[in-house]
This record gives structure tokens, C-alpha cells and sequence, in this order.
């Protein structure tokens, strides 16, 4: 009898192990899901070096995961109504919230939730639904899972290659998460922090959201001109300028203003401390790419904060209606997203795709079961 | 013939001089006002030291004026349309901007506005309209200045203490603008740093946005009573608690999540450092009460506005909307706004005021010429 | 051995008749419910009438429940993240959303979700929970139902009376939910159509707004009365003026600029019509009061909303959080809202009960079981 | 001498007719500008019949203009502080407002002050500044006049084409006024109803806001082909389907929930009646193309605005901003937005021009001094 199988966590830092799993069979409201990809994400490393406190060994890593439905029971629905099929191919959200308590329901703000738990971060094999993560040939959701059906089983496309959605499912939500926040005017001037793959779905929601000019700053050369092609309307290389360089650079094409909004997606505490500075008067400052602690920020509160009426918005995650915009971003810039994907390996060497993330040495690597 | 006086600044920290003034006649659009009453500032404190470099001398101070018409040229009109006449009491807005810049048309903020000047701070007498600041006997408001009729003079009470109006001009006009911008949603918990005049204010402004608590921390216990019959649920004296007591306290009344909005009113750096940690969740962290430079706050950036999803908002002065409801909220509110005025005194006694203030022995002293 | 019972209505507009049931056992999740009152709201009186196609007899109305939880499975939490314990006095949201359809997740309005049911309008007694509505003496809340305790089991006053809560689940909600989407700013104009519950409660919620003017217009005396009570400034009986008379008083009122928000809580659509007219230019016009089709209105398009900027809004219901905002108006205006309930009559003569709400003989009849 | 010239309206619905003016010297903060072009709105044909109540004979038509500053005095600066210059190009915005009454100060919306007056409109030849329409070869801006410089002198190209600017002026200003208020959400689906220039700068300002769909009704198929090469998704003739066809397709396009933000710019009643049964439950229905009273419109106010949480938004021309926003719109999208000008003619041609209009055999007209 057929099995699955999943990519182990057992001791942080070293090699994950293969593990066989038994089909399981869905009860009432569980999805079982076969992957058809997984991305890595920057924070599986974090997870598999031991720096993140909610794992618990042994684990499935995996929050970016991208599958045709297998086997669904009770008629679990996805967010538009329609009742899952086995073949559709879908995405969820990482985050299972409990929809109950203050920060759901008062706050509205399911990303929030005190009870959230991750898909790939924080449970156990041994926590239900044990293939709970998407290093794996299979997974398990629980009912409470939110699902959005991207190609309904009889339109999907044998020959097509879905892999790459990955990159929406924990990247574009993300940034999809920040730009709701943002409230980017028609005309606003958007400088983005960090080229990754945050940052050129920055790129593509700044132009669908009226930016009339889009400011990247990076340190690799072939990411920057990728947002180029995206729709940066200039770029700027952190190998080659100094910080003053950069801060003239930008004054001189926002009328001395600086910019209207400011997106930090690059992860250092070091891009706020230069950005702060380079947002316009009225202008926001979002906080979206740090995933650890990465200590004190020290700014001055009076110049750079009251004096400007400056607005900062910290973004942790997002809510399956981000997820949804990601993905919709997606199949409207495929030229451009499906380049996030920059190297494909079997799931079985995803300990060598984790150390190709760790050395920076692929934007996003795609593990395919 | 009768003349204008006002006691001017001729060297930074020294006694005020009493100059004498030819009475204007006002131009096409001017106003000429009758000084009620002028309320000292803080931030009159920095001026006549020589810390803020907005200054010229000579000059005279004052920003919270109120005080009749006592000509007016060119069918001026209040914001309501009505036709100013002499014996109106009118407040303005201490700021004249250009509305016709970026930050006065784009972005709609006044405040803000680069070619903003302000009565009392940026002028010398050298300059037009020479009584441009309120530690005078009269003023003439340029045509440009947003005025409002508080009370028309056919129903001015001769009788009536109009003097602690003065409260609304500067100290209630930021805490509108922080509530402006805070978004307090009924049944919110708020956080209030600094019982002073914005302190008392806010919790006002607090209570009429539906907040469920409103607990202030502050340093002097009277000022601490009157927030209590001003509505504030809970006070928390800094001189009888550690920032650990506090923390516990404002965890067990918001039942371990923060206070969901909170406005550092109270000008130290410190306080930001206890308050971020204090603001709840998907939380927002106001800050109007700093305004020189206090240096560099260190900010755990990840803890305390990533994770959380923490808005943090820098707030700079306000525009004519804050002022006219901090004059309306003055209104609904005397019996407790009337006590922000500790003391009053002759205006000829203006520098033993600025002193008073100084030592920080009176809450705000009023100037009667 | 003990039974429930649940007054059904088996025949529209024919006196509803008294069932016994077995007290049921609550599985995983679920909570039993002893009631202490249950409201009767004007919509009951359509379902009694068989004007409401949500229906399904037999039936048992009720979704305005205030009690106390006997018996709780599985842990269930209230939204505070309290766990649930017999003796607790609780309120609950009348509807039941999915959470995880467009409405809900994309457009993050539970009220608006299109599998949303109703305790006491949506249920027969052959469906699940059976004991579904709050004319009964307990309910069987099942586990998806958002619940707030308002009193924990060991605080609770076995003298105090408890039944006017329930003026809080329906109207206050709804009221909640449209001033929620109001925006009402410090210092606006209000307009109330309506004194009835959500009036009183849109007289203290417009106080809690900062409201500077909060005007009324209503066809009852008490109700007026109670208004002005509350905080209404200005109230207009609509049996001794006529729509001129009105119209006149309140541009005098507002300066000639009418309200800046208008409040229909009337149910009536001659009350659009009145309304629209009074709203500023700039101002909002929101519909809460209209519960069944009243047919067309007709308003003259480019007078009184193109060439105004006037916007109108919707307002069906409310969410848990809009519950719970209402649940904490209550706490702090009981003085006022207690006296929404007119009269109290023991739940068996709901028929009686029923009559006097059609006939408008009181604001809000309380049955107490 | 050179001479100005422009046509001007003698009597209603009869040919204009040529007069000549001294040019202007501007005194200190006017910007004499040299007209490059002026395009027609349907407006002017309202004007020109005497259906506009604000028109006073004889008055030069004109609120579209591009053009050179050709005199200026005083050190005018433009929006971003830009000191204008003879041979700069620029725009302005229509409409004058006092920016000191409530709308413009307390509501913050200039396009709805009182005090407002607009170029092309409101004033005769008799009123200063006389030259204020563009229907001439020169035109006086006040100098209270919002001014954009489009292309500072040293970088306006001899060679280019500035005509199509036009179009921003007036038909761009005001979708971008609808846009800002309508907060089109990132993957929101858009339905636009009437292909004028209003509804082009729609499917672009849709398309920039990261609509997923961007439906669009219309009547002339060319317009609507022009819509789809900007952007549109579906678009639906009104000639060769029914309501009841386009409601059917709209549901499929929308998966049963109708358009979450729908705009209303074709200047019809009937749209409206068609459009509100369009919108997605929790949607917008916004009405920015009716310039004219066109009577009363009828609505189920329960099924088509209550129940279904509707807002409506009535929009009324725009401001500075909105002008901004337009021309940047432009800017980025001038290979669709030039084919809105399907005609030029001398501006002598006027009458001709404007009969043209009239019987709708142009999109636009632009006339060339």
C-alpha cells in the first residue's frame, strides 16, 4: 500500500530525515492534500537552526505549499462557497486561528489571533494532524483551515506548472498584508527595502496600487533588475552607494520630500535606522521583513517620528484574504513571479536547499515531492 | 492716544521688556484683536532659553491667545461664514499655512505645511504683522489666519471669565489632532503619559470616543485627581510605583493585553520606552507630547512593533478642525478644563510666569493684560 | 425530573403555545443556557406574523437572551479567552457566520455571510439546537456561537437585576454596528430618526462620538423625553411639526449646513425621504431602522446625493463585536438604557407580549421566564 | 498690439462669438497663461443651452485647459514650490474655494465649498479676472488658483504633443475624486458603467488599483474595444443585450455576488437603477457622472441598500489632488488616454465644436487657439 512521506526535523541544525507516514483518511471537514511543490521560505532556516521558540521535535517543516485536493470529507467548502474536489488545486492560509477570541473578533485581525498555530512551525509529528507540514507528499488540514480553491479540478492543466504559487502563499501574504495596511495613494512615491521575494511582489502591488514612482534598494544586482522589469522606476545598489549616496538619490526624485510610503522587506534592523530618515513628512514606515529578534532600533523620536508626523506599522504575517490577493497578483504577473523561483530540487534534498537558502545562494528554492 | 504694548524677548533668558506700539489699523482681510487672555507654554519655556530654532529677536512669545475683534477690514469671515465685527470673541489657529504647497493640497494636513509660520514662535517684531504674538495688549492676524467666532459679540456676557479658553489654542488642539489620528473605537482601552493640559484633555477626548477604560500614569497626584473627575478609570503615580508595578497593573485591568491605544502626552523619551511594551496587540502608540530634540529611543523593533503589529504615530501640532474641537470640547467641559488655568497674572509679570512655569510649579499660568 | 420549555409558534399570528423539552446535555463545545429574560423586538412581532421568509414552524423566537451558562462541554472560551463555567452571565451574538466564506474572510463582515443563521428566527424546533430561541427557559448555544461573559459565575449579584441587558444584543448591537461604519468626528453635527431603543442607545453612542449637537426627531413624548435624558441637545415630536417646521429648525440648528450624520432608526421610509434632505453637504445618511421591505423610495439623485458628496449607508445587524460595544454602553448608561424596558411579563404570556409591542403600547416588553 | 481673444457666449444655445481683450499684466500672484488647447466636457453643452444655474451672460466657456505660464508676478509657486516661470507648462485646477469656511477647513474637502467658483463657469467677462474661461487664447488665473507645473520651460519639447492633457483636467479630476473615495481593494472586482473619458480614466485607475475584474457598460462599441485595450476584463454593449442579459453575466463574471465597487459615469438616471442590484453585498455604489438634475431615482431601499450593507457615494467634481492624480494617471497611460481626444479644431470652431458634442459624434473634442 502506497505511503506518504515527509522531510524530519530531528535535532536542529542537522540533516532532516525521511520519514513514512500512513495515508490518512480525512474525517469530517479535513482536507488531505497531495503537494505539488513547497517553497522555502527565510524563516525554515531560522526554524531549522533551533531560533525559532515555537518549534517542537520532531517536525515537518513547511509553511509555502501548493497541492491538488486528494480526498475531502463533510464537504468542506473553500472561501467562495464551492465544495472541494479531489484534483482541485488550492492554497490555504498557514496560520489556523481560533475566529473566537478578542483579537479575531474585536480586532478583526485573524493574523493576531493568541491561539493561531502555523502549518510548519508549530507542531509536532506527533501533534494532530501529524503531517502538518508541507516538506511532505501529503498533508492534512484540519476543518478549521482557510482554503481558496485556485483551479477547480476539471480546468486543471496536466501539462502546466503550478510550482511556482508557492511564493504567494508566504511571501506575496505577507506583503499583501502590508499593503493593506499601507493605504498607498494614487501618485505616492514607494521606496522599497529589500529585493527579495517580498519586495518584488512590493514592486508589482505598489504599480496596482497608483505609485508613481517605485524605489528599490538592494545589495544583488540581478534581483534589482528583476524589479526593474517589474516596474521599479528606479534602483539603487547598496554594493556600490553609501547610505548619503542613496538618501540624495531619493530626495532628488521626491521633489526633496523623501518618500510617501516605506516598506522594509529586507529583514535588518539597519534598513530602519536608513529608512526612517527617507520617508516624507505624513509619510508610513512599514516593518514587514524581520521574522526574529534582531535587538534595539535606536531613532530619534523627535526628528524622524513627531516632527514629520511620520506613521511606522509593524506587519506580522497576514490573513487568508492577503493570501487570496497574493495569489491574484500572481496569475496577473507570472512573467514576473515565477522568476522567484530560482532553483527546483527533489523534496528528498531538502537539507541541501536549506543550506542554499541559509548562503543566500537562490532567491527561493522549490522542493518537488 | 492710547497704545499696544507687549512684552517682548530681547535676548534669550532674560527678563521680557515691555515695548510700546502704535495701535495698527487693519488692512484689506486683517484682524485686529483685543487680548483676553494668553496661556503659557511649554514650549515658551524653550523659546525664551534660545532652544528652538525657529526663534528671531526680538520677539514676543505666545500662541494661546484669546481675545475680542477689535477692528477688522475687508469683510473677514470665520469659518462659518460669518462676518467678523468688533466685539466678537474668536480664537485662530496659532499656525498660518500656505494651502497651496504638497502637504497643504496632496496630503491635506495644514500642519505639516513647509511654509507653515507660526504666531508667537517664528516672527521678530521686525516682521509683519508685528504684534504677531499673544503676550500683548493687542494682535493683528493676517488675512490668512483661520479664525473662529467663539462667541458673537451681541451674545458676549461682560461678565463671563472667557480666560480659560486659552487651554484649547495649543494644549487641546494637539491632543485633537493625536485623537484625529488614533481612531479610538468604542469599548477601547486607552493609556494616557502625562497628566498635564493635553493629559486632562485627552482623557476628556477619550471618554467622548467611547474608550471603556482610560487609565493615566503621571507624576503629580492633584493632577492625577482631577483626570479622575475627569473621567480617567484608573491612575497610576510614577512616584509610588515602579514601571514594573505599573505594567502589571495596566496588564490586570486590560486583561494581559495592553491598552489598546496610547498617547505619550507627557515630553520624555522615557516614557516611550514604557509605553510601547504596554501597548496591546494590533495596538497604536501615539506620541504628542515631545517637542525638542530628547535624542535617540531605543525600540526592541522586533518585540514591540513587529510581532505585535504595533501602528506608532508621531503627531505635530494640529490644524483649524483640532482647534475648533478642542474649543467645542472646552465648552461641554469647563468644569473640569477651567482647572487647568493654576494661575493667573498681570502681563507685565510675564517673566516671573515663564519662570513658574519653569519650575514646573503651575500647571498653566494664564497672562492678563 | 426537571424539563425546559419554549413558548412555539405553531401558527402565524395565533397565540404561541408552551412545549416541554428534555433539558439537553451540552456536547463538545456546546453551552446550555439558563435564560434570565429574553427581549421582544419588533422584528418577533414579523416572524409572529409570517412576514419574514426566514421562518420555519414550529418555531421559537428569542435573540435578544441575556443568562446564565448551566452547563458547558469541551472548554468552551469566551471571547476574552475565559473559560466558560456554570453560574457565568453570559450574552451571545444572535448570528452564526461561517467565518469562512467572502463575507466573512475577504470582506471580514461576519454579519454579511451568506450561511449565516439566527438563533430565534432562522430554526425550526426539529433543527439543531432545538432549543434554538430565547422565549424559552434554557437554550442549547452551539459551539460556534461567539459569547461574552459580562459577569464571571463568582462575581455575580443574586439581588441585582440582570434583564435589561438584553436592550443590548439587538439594538444596541445594530446601533453599534452603524455608528461603527459612521465615523462620526469629534465635534459633528448628529441627526437621530427614531427614539426608540436603537435611538437611545444612538443618543449615548453620538455623546461617546463627541457629538456636539445630537438632535432628534420622534413621534413620542417619553421616548423624546428619555432622549433628551440621554444627551440629546434639541428633539422635534413629528405629531406637533410639520417636515418644514423641522427641516427650518434644524438648518437653524447646524448653521444652514444640516447634520453631518443622519441616523435612520425609524424603520420607516418616509424617513428617507425626510432625511436625506437634512444631511451637510459632505455628510453621511445611514439606513439601520428598516427590517422588512418598505418598497421604493424615491430621492431626487443629483440634489441630494451627486451634488452634496452625500454618502448613504446600509446597515443590516451586527457582529459579536458590535455585541459586545453595546454590552459596555449599557454598563456605563444604565440609568438611561435600563428604562427601555417598559414592561416585564412572565414568559408564558408572550402572545400578550407580543400583542402589546404590535400595538406600540411599549418601548420593549422583557419576558421573564 | 497683440490681442487676446476668446469666444464667448451671448446668448444661450446661439454661436459664440469672437471677442477681442487687451492681454493682461498680471499683478502680484496672477499667472497669465498662453491657452495650447481646451477641451470640450459635456458640461459646456449644458452651459451653452442655459441649463447650468450658475452661468451669467456673456462668459467665456472653458475648465480644460493646458498651458503655458506666459506672465507671472509675485513668485507664484506652484504645488511643489516650484517658482513658475514664462514657458512652463502647466495645469490648474477648475475650481477656486476659499480654504477658510467648514467644508474646506473642517471637512477638509474643497470641491465642496461654498465659496467655491470655477474657471469656465460662474463669471462673466464682466468679473475678474475677466479672461476666465479657456475658450480663449489666454487666461488670468488668480491668484488663489491651484497650479501644477506639468513641464518646467527648459524641458518642454517644441516638438510635442500637450493637447491630450486636456483630459485630465476635468473628466480625469473627477474619476480620480470617485477612485479616492471608492477604496477599491486589492483583487476587488469593478464594474464601470458608461466608456466616456471618465470611464477610460476608470478602467486604468481600477487596473492601478489591483482590481482583479473590470467589468464595463457601454453603448458604443469603439469605446468600449478602447476599454478593453486599457484594461477592462468583460465588457458588455448595451445595444445588443438586455438588463436582465448584463445582470446574468455580471453574476457569472462574479461568482453570484455582483461588483464590489461599482461607478456610475455615464450622466444617467436608468444607470443607477440598474447598477445598485449590481453591487456585492458590503459593496460600493458610486455616482460621479450626473451633472445635471435628472430627477428622481426609485430604490428598494430595503432589498438594495439595508439588507445588502450597501454604500452609496455621491461625487461632485474634485480638487487639486484628485487634478495631480489625474495627470500622473495620464502620464503613465498616454497611448490609451490621447484616442480620448477624437477631434481637434480651431478654436473659432467652437460653436461647431460644441454641436458636436452635442450630438455625441465625438468622445472629446479639444479646440487649438
Amino acid at each position: 500500500m502506497e505511503q506518504a512521506y515527509a522531510m524530519v526535523i530531528e535535532s536542529f541544525g542537522e540533516a532532516l530525515k525521511k520519514h513514512l507516514f500512513d495515508i490518512p483518511e480525512p474525517a469530517c471537514g479535513e482536507t488531505r492534500i497531495r503537494i505539488v511543490a513547497t517553497g522555502i521560505c527565510g524563516s525554515d532556516v531560522h526554524v531549522w537552526k533551533g531560533e525559532d521558540e515555537r518549534s517542537r521535535l520532531p517536525m515537518i517543516l513547511g509553511h509555502e505549499g501548493i497541492g491538488f485536493v486528494d480526498a475531502v470529507s463533510g464537504g468542506k467548502k473553500d472561501i467562495f462557497g464551492h465544495t472541494l474536489e479531489p484534483g482541485d488545486l488550492v492554497v490555504w492560509n498557514r496560520g489556523v486561528s481560533c475566529k473566537s477570541c478578542y483579537d479575531c473578533l474585536i480586532k478583526r485581525r485573524f493574523y493576531s489571533c493568541k491561539n493561531r498555530w502555523s502549518y510548519g512551525f508549530s507542531k509536532s509529528i506527533h501533534d494532530y494532524p501529524y503531517l502538518n507540514g508541507s516538506y511532505a507528499s501529503h498533508m492534512l488540514l484540519v476543518p478549521e483551515t482557510d482554503i481558496a480553491c485556485v483551479i477547480p479540478a476539471d480546468q486543471v492543466d496536466p501539462e502546466a506548472d503550478y510550482v511556482p504559487y508557492v511564493s504567494a502563499c508566504c511571501a506575496g501574504t505577507t506583503t499583501a498584508c502590508a499593503f493593506e495596511q499601507a493605504g498607498v495613494e494614487s501618485s505616492d512615491t514607494v521606496l522599497i527595502q529589500g529585493p527579495g521575494p517580498l519586495g518584488i511582489y512590493a514592486v508589482l502591488m505598489a504599480k496596482e496600487s497608483g505609485a508613481s514612482s517605485i524605489i528599490v534598494i538592494g545589495g544583488t544586482e540581478e534581483r534589482l533588475q528583476l524589479c526593474k522589469e517589474a516596474g521599479a522606476t528606479f534602483v539603487l545598489n547598496r554594493k556600490n552607494t553609501t547610505v548619503e549616496d542613496r538618501r540624495k538619490k531619493i530626495m532628488e526624485i521626491t521633489g526633496g520630500r523623501g518618500a510617501d510610503k516605506v516598506f522594509e522587506l529586507s529583514g535588518s534592523a539597519v534598513a530602519v535606522e536608513e529608512g526612517l530618515p527617507l520617508t516624507a513628512v505624513n509619510g508610513t514606515y512599514l516593518s514587514a521583513g524581520i521574522a526574529v529578534d534582531v535587538g534595539n532600533v535606536g531613532i530619534n523620536w523627535f526628528r524622524h517620528v513627531v516632527r514629520k508626523n511620520i506613521r511606522i506599522q509593524g506587519v506580522w504575517v497576514g490573513d487568508m484574504k492577503n493570501t487570496w490577493q497574493a495569489v491574484k497578483v500572481y496569475e496577473r504577473h507570472r512573467e514576473i513571479l515565477d522568476r522567484i523561483i530560482t532553483q527546483r530540487l527533489p523534496l528528498e534534498q531538502a537539507t541541501e536547499a536549506l543550506r542554499i537558502m541559509q548562503r543566500r545562494k537562490a532567491m527561493k528554492v522549490a522542493l518537488i515531492p
